[in-house]
């Protein structure tokens, strides 16, 4: 048994699956707000602790866990920094000892993006490609490339299609930047946008819905309940970010002309179908293979394709995978 | 001995080289405005005819005669399709049998843009590096990819840069669609744009000395000199198009992450190293990797380099190439 978590803006995911990527046990935290990494790496544990106590084992006994993590990581030494996403994170935070301690197992971090991607491609959509672009649609917009059936991290930051710019001297992006797609299209960007034209007056029932489900943030499921209400300030916000994935998710393609998009994400896989095929149809017009354009897809491992891919992280002994 | 054509929208470059990829002869021709495929099949037999006779080759004792075209390549039955940048060639013809009954000679062809990124690779700026990315800038915006030290094709039609999308409902670009890098920044479009300014009453000198060179377009020579003079309207489309490829090469880098760039194309060297400088300065705002750029390198084989990347398409048995 291995466990994985995937760490989100939102959420914490855990799971732990079997030798062949069934899962056995899983359990779902909201990211804490407040604090800091500690106290994100408090949760974590808990996490998996509630996952492996459903997969009846104990967490000193399982393979390793494997954590998908935003930010910049350093997966020798076990820390991640600068995950922008998280509460108080700037800096550098040694997350594979802290759960190791916590949990007595060994530990192993790799990027969120990369692990989801890894996730689809061993075992959700993309198991036919050998080449596909994943798009993470959430908190920010992530990018996971494969190329010739492997990978592609280039110098270690391949894949930002969030920072794919798709309006020079657009909005203002939370990374800083101008006109990039997550400025349009995050889950923290929309809500700075939607916060912003309410305050101007804009008529919303976004932070109504919000408070009435005790968030103190718009979560996937706000957008979706506000969308489902006709909510116009919603809706503009939402077929604006829906613009710019078209667009950076086409010009990526435009570079890349990999054989396969798969969508997933919080937003994506909350918004679902109806939007992969919005998101494809605002591609279109902007892609170079239009004639020729390539399947895309919803990521099939769904909500758990993070952590799924995260465990992925921990290899398992031949003996133990042939048994 | 091999001859190499680079056939652009602008000129016909023929070159022949010897084993070692040094240039023995060499030929340039306006590539024709008027007439159909089958004049500039004829310009381009004359081309390597001037070459093979500086070089002391008969044409029908070459190794073979490599082509780097635009638009659609069929390599293996010699034909291209759809060369929009090219007079009357928006359908299909077979330029391989027409230039092996001219110059009694086998004939490769290959995308223009790729034999010139794998001349850089090979004999270019582009020799320390694994992964790169060349950017043509001339009649067009094409880009040529390298990861893991190879060409990356994708299904094909990878490296389109000049159609990624910097301004989503910009401005129209000869591909059809909207707020594409060489909407702003291929030579066609910018002939285009100051055009349609020029009949809107705004003053420039480009048609003019356009005009007094004797030129039915603008070269890339004409808008260096213009800019030379101050000329107020090329140096507003000029900065346009610097700030839509800075833009698109810094989206193509977040994408991609490789460990350098290489410019080159007609404008690209004819404007030269100041223009290089200015388009890394447009990216570095878009740039993800922004505390650790790639090089930024002028392509080092100059006017030459697509085609000396044309020649190497022809392979040499090996006896040959160690005799």
């Amino acid at each position: 048994m291995r466990a994985g978590i995937d760490l989100g803006g939102t959420k914490i995911q855990a799971v732990v699956i079997d030798d062949e990527g069934a899962v056995k046990g899983q359990e779902r935290l909201p990211t804490p707000t407040k604090g800091g990494p500690a106290d994100v790496a408090v949760a974590m544990a808990t996490s998996v602790r509630t996952a492996a106590e459903q997969a009846g084992v104990e967490t000193a006994d399982l393979s390793g866990v494997g954590i998908g993590s935003p930010g910049v990581i350093d997966a020798r030494r076990g820390v991640v920094s600068s995950a922008r996403n998280l509460p108080s994170w700037e800096g550098s935070f040694k997350l594979g000892a802290a759960l190791t301690e916590a949990l007595g197992a060994r530990v192993r971090i790799d990027n969120d993006v990369n692990v989801a991607t890894e996730a689809e491609l061993a075992l959700g959509a993309g198991r036919p490609y050998r080449s596909m672009l994943g798009v993470f649609w959430g908190t920010g917009v992530g990018g996971g490339i494969v190329l010739r059936g492997r990978p592609w991290l280039g110098r270690g930051a391949a894949g930002e299609i969030g920072h794919v710019c798709v309006v020079i001297d657009g909005a203002r992006c939370p990374c800083g930047r101008r006109g990039c797609v997550e400025a349009y299209a995050g889950r923290k960007a929309l809500e700075e946008r939607a916060r912003h034209r309410h305050e101007k007056g804009h008529k919303t029932e976004l932070f109504k819905i919000m408070e009435k489900r005790g968030r103190d943030r718009l979560t996937s499921g706000v957008w979706a309940r506000a969308l489902d209400h006709d909510d116009k300030l919603a809706h503009k916000l939402i077929d604006e970010a829906v613009d710019a994935l078209g667009a950076g998710v086409a010009s990526t393609l435009n570079v890349l002309d990999v054989e396969a998009v798969i969508l997933g994400g919080g937003l994506g896989l909350r918004l679902g179908e109806p939007y992969r095929k919005r998101i494809e149809e605002a591609m279109m017009p902007h892609l170079f293979s239009s004639e020729n354009p390539p399947p895309f897809l919803m990521a099939e491992l769904g909500d758990l394709g993070g952590a799924i891919g995260a465990a992925l992280l921990i290899k398992l002994p031949k003996t133990a995978a042939a048994s």
